[in-house]
Formats: structure tokens, sequence, C-alpha cells
């Protein structure tokens, strides 16, 4: 067998692999969207059944033979920036880690994830966590031992970040937090207490049909393309690509708070836009996908924040969206809403914060779940704790388990590790947008004027299309001339904190 | 290994098998209902590469031992009607054929059968069959070919009617349709001649959104359990198991045809309740599931027309549903529109012909479906030879290819040799209905007050749970006391025909 004929088998096996992932994917997308409650149990059956199924093919040891093969022969002869070199690469590494992980603890958190999300589910409904704790008990155990599968001599929790954000350690994570803590909740203050009290403009009831219809509208202005994808509504908004083609975002309305349609919207365009200008060539090898969660949150927090918070989208928006909304929002001036949905707030909801409290939300979500895969803290013990982290470091007390420890689904799903990669995603969202308006200084006009399209092709250009080619860091680096920071975050909060004066 | 071990371990077997084939379904259900146009592509490699990795479990060498184990030790003891001896039948005969199939065509199939459906879906949209026909070449080649894989000896299109109705032959089913054409068309004649021309009133527009309602309760009505099922709609209206407690229907309305949806909605729902009264405990295995596609086909076919073409179920219904439906339609008097539904007519359309005229348009199939499997018609002259035999068989000439050879789904999805289904589902439906009418007296009383709890107890007792522990042939005969007959068929659409003196 030639190299050449090894490597393409290792291609044609790694496309299976995403193909058989990707029916797993849609029965996700499914369980959320469309599942009458009654299928729950045989979901879990399948989706334990392919999660076993696509372990057979990740540790079929015909692999280490066709890597060491097509590494031996093919490797020395390529480029750091060959895409044959990225997915050696990273099928060596998925190779590696997948032998470690046995099949049976891959089966249980399939099932368990699955029943642990419906649990998750109803509790929520039930705005009480006490039916949920078990099963987030029984992630947290499965998780630990899945972390312990892969140490190879590093922290669990450090295991479970590079699961997310490959090379992000609690090293490198826990500086940012503290920096951020420091330096933006002394901001946050200040801009509390000059912006005064918020105005009850965005409370005003809108129709949650006009909402989704504009969902659509804005989702369409931004170039997310329905004929190769969806928009519906779910408890937790998400985005999933079940493969070229066939994009899926979900969002959620209020009535009494359009913002929050119409945030998660961009949001999840955001991720959308990635997953459709993902290069579609190399679709199911390593080097399609994104790097990391990090450089994929930024592309929601950007279209959520940097665009959705700015003062040129609301002034284009604003007058073609309030004589639809009527009542008191048909008078409100485009200046007055753009204040409002930028007002400074220490609240009890992470999806709905203003952007100087967000890493806060964050940092309190971390921590606890640092704790809880350390074992340092019993999921029985997670409502109490959540309560306490909220009074210390953001000031208030949720309600109730909903507003509280129940208000995200990541861990009901076994997202543990994953949190980080929104303040991650903020940071490249921020050097990301530093370096678009240097190249653009007309930026703002555009955008006024209701043209998207500079930065939805600078992120087409600069980050979707190259997939995997390069790192996160190399990425962000190349994209914006310089090594990935966190200044530019803190630079924009401080920013955002002087629109208060 | 005990013979009870070899049996356990192939139910286990059985059970995974099931399961992944769900799998397959629910992508088949998304297909029709969720999945935007550009998914197509990628969807047919999913179904490709599940229905290659469902033959690698069906002929696993392993089955062979397990079944020979266990047929050597087990089966001598086993009574006729014991779950295992109808397990290990079956397993031993879906073994045996999968042996016979390559996992190159099944692969192909799958993949086809995917991509001709979007091809007759768009094909449909345009009213013009030209761009589907290639597809429907290839569909029937493939089929052709694994008809000669399972033939043993029978003849292609027998092989074909065995896979939906085990045990019928084009030497039973023939005599049939002749004599379903002989009694029925004079009655046919003579009906439309003293019936008189149709009213119009069928034809008021009455709102989509209202009719999903309606259609929503009367499934409830007759007892289909939403906490685990779904009603959706969709281009061809269908019912599958995804698994116990997630049962989906799909059905279709027009605005100016409110029947259309009613009839589709009940046709459905007889689908339904039989997949959600199959015995749960032998899901998975062959036991728990219907012995046939006719005796599905009945549990339609007789809530559609026994149940919803009935004069006491529109006493009950039209009153209740006449003023939400307003204009003319609310001061219809009910035994008119009772008497409208049953209006004979020679149209070109199946789903929406009375009963008198419906065997007509399966006849029509059944020739052509036949035709094409034996390469007595080529694809590319179905148009033609559709239009033809819709003339001779019913005397009308469909104005374009949707209202012709596009009506139907089934081809396309590589469904040929089902139509004859319809007709057994037919005559299944009439013998029970006459076996239910002797044992109660008051069965028309009882629907005139509104409780169909006597009919659906009746096929839930007769049927449903019963699954696959009896024959088609054994089970209608345990149902009625007398064996499978089209008699009863002829005499009730004699007594349909009377109804127009």
């Amino acid at each position: 067998m030639t190299a050449d004929a090894a490597y393409l088998e290792l291609l044609h096996r790694a496309r299976e692999h995403t193909l058989l992932g990707s029916c797993a994917t849609l029965l996700e997308w499914d369980e959320d969207v469309c599942m009458p409650e009654g299928g729950g149990e045989h979901r879990a059956e399948q989706q334990a059944l392919l999660a076993r199924l696509l372990h057979v093919q990740a540790t079929d040891p015909r692999l280490g033979d066709l890597l060491a093969e097509a590494e031996t022969k093919l490797g020395p002869g390529l480029a750091p920036g060959d895409p044959a070199s990225v997915n050696l690469r990273e099928l060596r590494e998925e190779y590696e880690k997948a032998r470690l992980v046995p099949a049976s603890l891959v089966e249980d958190l399939a099932r368990v994830t699955t029943l642990s999300y419906e649990a998750w589910r109803s509790a929520r409904d039930e705005r009480d966590a006490r039916t949920f704790l078990p099963w987030l008990d029984r992630v947290v155990r499965l998780k630990r031992a899945e972390a312990d599968c892969l140490a190879r001599g590093r922290d669990r929790y450090d295991v479970l970040l590079d699961e997310w954000e490959p090379g992000l350690t609690w090293a490198v994570l826990e500086p940012m937090l503290i920096r951020l803590r420091a330096d933006v909740s002394p901001l946050l203050d200040r801009a509390i207490e000059r912006s005064g009290p918020m105005t009850e403009l965005l409370r005003h009831p809108v129709d949650v049909g006009l909402q989704v219809k504009v969902a659509r509208e804005l989702a369409e202005w931004l170039g997310f393309d329905f004929a190769s994808g969806r928009l519906d509504q779910a408890v937790h908004p998400s985005t999933i690509r079940v493969g070229p083609g066939d994009v899926r975002l979900t969002t959620r309305f209020r009535a009494d708070a359009f913002t929050v349609g119409l945030f998660t919207t961009h949001h999840e365009v955001g991720h959308g836009l990635y997953e459709q200008y993902l290069p579609g060539e190399h679709f199911g090898a390593p080097v399609g996908e994104a790097p990391s969660l990090g450089i994929h949150e930024a592309q929601g927090r950007l279209l959520e924040n940097h665009l959705g918070r700015s003062r040129s989208f609301w002034r284009h928006l604003w007058p073609r969206l309030s004589p639809r909304f009527g009542g008191p929002l048909a008078a409100a001036r485009a200046d007055d809403v753009w204040r409002a949905v930028n007002h400074p707030r220490r609240g009890t909801d992470r999806v709905t914060a203003d952007e100087l409290s967000y890493d806060l939300h964050i940092n309190v979500r971390v921590h606890l779940e640092r704790a809880l895969v350390r074992g340092d803290l019993a999921a029985v013990e997670l409502p109490l704790a959540w309560t306490e982290a909220y009074r210390r470091l953001l000031g208030v007390t949720p309600p109730d388990d909903r507003a509280g420890c129940l208000q995200d689904s990541h861990w009901a799903e076994g997202m543990l590790g994953f949190f980080p990669t929104y303040t991650v995603g903020n940071a490249i969202a921020a050097q990301l947008m530093r370096r678009l308006r240097e190249e653009t200084p007309a930026l703002d006009d555009a955008l006024a004027a209701g043209d998207p399209q500079p930065l939805v092709a600078f992120l087409r250009d600069r980050v979707h299309r190259l997939g995997s080619l390069f790192s996160t860091g190399e990425l962000v680096a190349r994209a914006t001339g310089a090594p990935l920071s966190i200044e530019p975050l803190v630079a924009h909060l401080r920013d955002k904190a002087e629109l208060w004066g």
C-alpha cells in the first residue's frame, strides 16, 4: 500500500465516522425540537448504541496501522499548513484518545446524558432542581471517569477544558478570569450607578409569532441560507450541522422580552454562518471543522454583541422594526433602545446578561464545574453553592432553581468544561472586531445603512472558510496580526462602561 | 451455552438491530417533515451507511450459530403459538434473506431511494415526471436486482409481494383484483348514475389551522396518545414508530377539501393506534411487530371508511364541527355531508377516491408496478402507460403528472409490491367490521353518541396487542371466526352502492 492509499483510506474512514456521528447529532436535535416526552427512554438506547458503534469505528486497530503508514511515508514531506498534516495530527490524537476510554463508559455517557437532559427539562419546568441532582451526580461521575481515562498525567479539569478548547488549561484560564473580575467589576459598578434605573420599554409585550418572523428576517439579512438550514424554537438555544446543506439553529422567544429572541438569534446565526461557510470539500475530515469551541463562540458573541448591541445596528433596524411592534415601542427612539439593550445590571441570568456582567456569570459556572469535577462539590450541594456564588460575585439571589442552577443545559448534557469557551469567545470576538474596525473605518456607516456584508465577509474569509487549517491561536494571529489576548475585550468593556459617562 | 442463552442473545441482537433501524426510521421522518432541501445528499449518505451497518448486523455469521443452537435445543419443545417459536422462525427467515442480498446493493438502495424521494418531491411540485423518471428507473433496476437475490425460484413480483404481505402471490392476488373489477365496476356505474352530480359543499374553504386542530381532536378522540406521539404535515401521509413511546403520524390538508385532512387523519390514526398498542414488552423482536402490511392497512382503511364514512359517525361529528367551519357548512345537515363523503366517482386520485372506485385505483398501480418489475414497462414509458390505464379502468385522464403517476410516493421510496396491501387491507377491514357488528349490535348507537370505544377496543384486543403471535390469516380467522375472504368487502361495497337506491 502506498502512503497515499493509507491516507485516503484514513480520510474515508473519518468521513464515515462523521456520517455516523451526524445521525446521533440529528437524534439530539430531534430530542430537543420534536420528540414526544414518551420517547426519551428509547432515544437514550438509540444514543447508547450509536455511541458504541462510533467507539468501535474510532478504536479499530486498522486505524493504527493506517496512521503509522501515512505518518511514516507521507508525514515527513508535508508542510505544516497542509490539510493532510492537520488531518494526520488530529486523527492520531482522536485515535489515541478513543483507545483510552472503554466502550462501556462511552455508551453509559450517551445513555445517561440523554436521560439527564430530559430530567433537566422537567426539573426546569418545576423550577426545582431536586429531581435533576441525582442525574447530575451520575453525569459528573461519568465525566470524571472519562477525564481519568484521558488524563495522561493531567488534572481532571484541564482534561475537560482541552476537549472543548485544545490547549486551554486552568493555569491559562484562571488569570483571565481574575483579570476580568478585577478590571470589569469596578466598571460594572460605576456603569450601574451612572446608568440609572432600567427602562420598562423592552418589557412591552410583542407577539411571539411576529418575533419569529423578525428572527427569520434577521437571519436572512445576515446571510443564513434557509435552503440549507432551519430555525426552530427549543428550551435551550443551539446550532448544529447535520451535514453540508443542513445547518439547524434553535432559539427561544419571550413575549415580554423581545430582545431575548433577537439576541439569541444573532448568537445562533453567528454559529450557523460558521457551519455554513466551513469548507464543504473537507467535510468529515478534521481540517473541515472549527479548531475549537472558543473560536465558534466568538462568532456567536460577535454577532450578538458587537453587531447586535451596536448603535449603528439599531439605527438601521429600529425604524423598520418599531412600527411593526407598535404600542409604546413604535414611539421609542433608536438611540434609547440601543442604550436600553446595553443597560448594565447585576442579574441572575447569563443569556440575557449585558456585556459588562457576562463574564462574571461565566466565572460562577467555571468555579462550580471545576469543583464538581475535582470532587470538591457534590451535585446535591449545587443549588446552595450556586446561590452563594451569585450572592458573592453578582450580589443577587436567584428566586428559584430555574433562575439559578437550572438555567443552562450544559451540565445535563455532559458539557463540563465548556463554559470557559464563552469567555475565550468574548476575547476573540473583541480582538477580531478591533482588527475589522482598523481595516474598515466605514464599518459603522455600512451597518447603519443596513449592510452587514463587510462584517460577514471578514468573518467568512478570516475564520469560517479556513476550517482547522490553523489552530485557534494561529487563526486569530493571522486574522488580526496580533497574538490572542484578553486586552481587546477589557478595552471593549471599558468603552461599553463609558457609554454611561 | 444453553439453548436459553443462545435464544436470549438472539433476542438481544434483534433488539439492537431494531434500535439501529429506528435511527434510519427517524432520519426518514425528518427528511419528510423537517430536513431543508440542501440536506438531501448528506441524508442519502447517512441512510446508505446505516443500511450497510444494518446489513452487517443482519448477516453476522454468529447469528447463524445462535439460530442453529436455539433451533436444535429449544425449538422442539416450543408450542406453535409460543412467542419464542414465532421469533425463531422469523429471525431465521430474516437471516437467510439478509445473506442473499449483497451489502453494496443494500447500500445503493438506501442511497438511491432517499435521493429519488427528493426527486419525486420536486417533480411533483413541477407537475412533470420527466426529472423523476431516471430515478424511478434506477429504483426499479435495484429492486429487480434485490428480487433476483431473494427469488429462490420465485417470480420477481411474487418476491416483492411477499416482502410486504408474507405469503401473497400473483396467483392469489390476480383473482381478487379480477373479482373486484368484475363485481364492483357495474356497482360503481350504477351508483354514479343514481347519485347525480356531486355537491359543491365539501369544496367550501376551511382554514387549515382549524383543520389541524380538528385533526388532533379526532386523533385524541380515537385514543391516540400524544404524550407518546406526534401529528405533523407532510407531502405524503405516513405513520412510523421510532420506538415505544414515540409514534409519529403525518397527514396533509387542503383548504378547499377539508375531508382530505379528516380522512387522512383517520387513516393514519388507524396505523398509529396499531403501533401504540403493539406489545411493548416484545419491542425489537419479530413477535412485537405486525405480521403484515395488509393487516396494518386494514386498521387505516377501517377507521377511514367503516368509521369515517359511516352515517353514525357524521351524526355525532357534524353538529359539533359545522358551527366551527361556518359559512354554508354551518347550515348543512349531517346526512347530506355523509352522503357527500360517500359520493361515487371515477376520478384520477387514489387517496380521495370513494370506496367503490378505490380498488380500481389499486388495480392500475398493481398492473403497472408488476410490468415495471418484470421489465415489460420501462420507467420512461410510465406517464403514458398511467394515463392509458386510467382511461381504460376509470374512464378519466389525469390533467398532469402530479394528478397522474406522481401522486404516490411509494415507488420513489422503493416500495414496489406494496399497493396490493391496500386491497388486502380493505378485505380484512370489511371482514373485521362484519364480525364487530355481529358481536356489537349497538355499535352504531355508540358511534352516534360519540363513543368509539367498542370499535377501538375490538381492534386492540383482536389485532393490535397480539403482535405477530399469529400470521395474518390466523389472526383474521381468530378475530372473525372465518377464514380471510374477499366476500365481506364485496358485500360491503354492494351496501355502499345501495345507498343510492
